[in-house]
């Protein structure tokens, strides 16, 4: 298992954490199973999903944010919204890997996703098979 | 592979069982990979968030609720909002196991989450690696 | 590792492909462990829920449709709503494998979820454990 440290710098943000999940798959030496990615946090999630045109993700973060109800919450930290957005996304994914290759489609990443930042965050990186 | 029985005595309710996880992680055996916390039913869901303030599973269970589109469902049993919060909370959770233990990050607990209670339910517990 | 086509024949569709993946199952000789369905696309997902009643499926996906915000996107192939809730449903799930046989619920089925079609779309299976 490797630990990844992750910085944000603002409130929300996705961070693209694919080459540092390749190259913790590399150092682990995995060749056909699985990479699992993650985040032991609970305002913050990951999600697969485009990488190439940096609208997307500024679209996703906007969408989340139009998404979260106007509702009183009662969690004196005032962060509700971010635990919300955390199960909603999730807090791992997988990737297949296969002859020591992660499997992501042509326009996949992976993105660490702040939801209460910034601060200094930890993902787990493990594999499987 | 173990199978828990959780009980819910209300319409919606999020239910920690991260102690019974862990003791079906025990009685495996299992020392490194993850487990896999697996519900086999379509009106239920398992997240992991935080376990320490019960007033953040009161504003989870709120908003949730709060963000049930007001459109006309088809589905005769009249539970397609239960159906709707389980495809976008998930069916399942995988947690790393290092060294015997699961690696949570402090504040997460495992939850199952009953979208159309009370019921008693199963949840399916499973290592790999 | 599988790899299976699925068409979709409109722009949002879930396409039931619980038959193929058992299908995959049987031919790598799974005995003990998990199945992952992986989707390697960011304009589609994969879920799993009920598979009895096709009402079920009209009704979340008009509910998708329905809780995607009336917000202006920046991405140009004005596709962001497809990406959104890729992110939402996730790009994979897993299920318990016991003595060579899925472990779904009476009424649990996987669907491809199709959020930008009319398209042909690739599906990886693999097995662990």
């Amino acid at each position: 298992m490797k630990e990844l440290e992750v910085r944000s710098d603002s409130h929300r943000q996705m961070v693209n954490i694919t080459a540092q999940v390749r190259s913790a798959v590399e150092e682990m030496g995995a060749q056909d199973g699985e990479v699992r990615v993650y985040v032991p946090h609970t305002t913050a999630a990951v999600v697969i999903n485009e990488s190439a045109d940096p609208d997307v993700v500024r679209d996703l973060l906007a969408a989340y944010e139009a998404m979260i109800p106007k509702i009183s919450f009662r969690h004196a930290e005032g962060n509700s919204d971010a635990h919300l957005l955390s199960t909603l996304l999730g807090s791992s994914v997988a990737v297949p890997v296969l002859g020591g290759r992660m499997r992501l489609g042509t326009w996949q990443g992976i993105f660490f996703v702040e939801l209460d930042g910034p601060r200094t965050r930890r993902v787990l990186v493990s594999v499987l098979g």
